[in-house]
């Protein structure tokens, strides 16, 4: 049975500032949930019905407490409640600037939205790209929403937040690593031979990359659109951040 | 001055069944209107702000509304009403068999996220895909959410919805399209010759291709995953439906 401050302190979490206050973030599901247990990320509390709790190990230093599917809702920030809440602590990873050579990481110049920054993430961990940079003004990762859209890939990757331009002049300058973005304007990335190791600038949803950042790239690049529907007009302008970051990552690690 | 009747008129077409009885669909907002009033689609009646009717050249036989902010949004699906709302006819493409001839086209296996369903036409269309073919049982193309989703793309790519077993059948035989659908035990696309023609499967986002489909693959193709963080537990399981496909399409796209 959950008391008011119980579930007073865990609605407090989806916002920002209590997460940074408490420095805990809301995990939920059947299958993230699982990952974050059996991953580096420390969780502190587990709140779940009994039928989880019976299938699944839970480390003795873990709190956990048994509530009922009603209990649940009443914490859950999913349109279905699902088995399990639990609290975590907001891991930090110092930037380590040696840890960025001879590697591909991704950069994220404000993606604000926290569907595509889970998904972001997540395809960073399908193509094992182990660091995403993101600017101080991108949404925050340990948002429930981010959180549940990377399904667990959030335990595997590696989240800092900095300023972007110090980060990639340092980088250029210290591991040497190219600087690529897309541009309208870039070199067909298709025909384009890439490296094993840079940094990939991915830039807002609307806005693209800011012209700050812009003069930090050292390879611009453009995905080339193939459509062509001209009899009813206009084309396809853009593809969402998400979509454009899957496109470059496959093809850095396709091979040419 | 919006009426009560066309306020409950308007809503009424966020459901399916008042979409099919009335043969209409909601666009909205200032990026999809202007896009649609240039395209093949036809609008019957736009309902916008003052500022929007002033900007834009309205043919005469399309019906329009001057209605403040306010009024858009009691009929808005939006978070945020947008300048704009206009009720569309909903195209129907016959499936012409021999239009498949020599191109690639998109079958999606039950689709249920309007936000994927969304996405996938607005990646049809950057690629140059012109065919999505939906079984019975995906998400409707035509839910406002899917439509705001495409970005425009609806008004060039012909979605047709039909029994994908038949329609695969006839277009083997037909045309002698190859039918591609990505499995776990697929072979590498990366090091595959992939065709300029054929058909592109898109499995349900939890459980990927039916069996009945498989069955009519010619081309078990599979994304390599490069995720190797062992050390904290686990790996990324599966890509987004959304992000496989542009993976995909990229693929067949960008040339050996």
């Amino acid at each position: 049975m959950l008391s008011k401050n119980q579930i007073k302190f865990i609605n407090s979490l989806k916002q920002k500032k209590y997460r940074e206050e408490h420095n805990l973030f809301i995990a939920e599901g059947a299958k993230i949930v699982p990952e974050l247990l059996a991953s580096g990320i420390r969780v502190k509390q587990v709140f779940a019905t009994s039928e989880f709790l019976r299938k699944h190990k839970i480390a003795n230093e873990i709190e956990r407490f048994e509530i009922k599917e009603a209990e649940l809702e009443r914490i859950s920030s999913l349109m279905t409640a699902n088995e399990v809440i639990a609290l975590c602590e907001i891991p930090s990873y110092e930037i380590d600037p040696n840890s960025f050579k001879e590697k591909l990481a991704l950069v994220l110049d404000d993606i604000k939205d926290p569907g595509n920054m889970g998904t972001i993430i997540r395809i960073a961990d399908w193509f094992g790209i182990g660091n995403v940079v993101c600017s101080n003004n991108s949404v925050d990762v340990f948002n429930p929403k981010v959180v549940q859209a990377t399904m667990g890939s959030i335990a595997r990757i590696k989240i800092h937040y900095t300023d972007l331009r110090s980060f990639i002049s340092e980088q250029s300058e210290l591991n040497q690593l190219p600087v690529f973005g897309a541009l309208l304007e870039g070199e067909n990335l298709y025909s384009k031979k890439l490296p094993s190791a840079g940094l990939i600038v991915i830039g807002n949803e609307s806005k693209g990359i800011s012209e700050e950042i812009q003069q930090l790239l050292t390879d611009k690049i453009s995905i080339p659109s193939f459509s062509h529907f001209s009899q009813s007009g206009g084309e396809a302008e853009s593809l969402n951040a998400a979509i454009a970051t899957a496109i470059i990552c496959s093809e850095f690690r396709r091979g040419n």
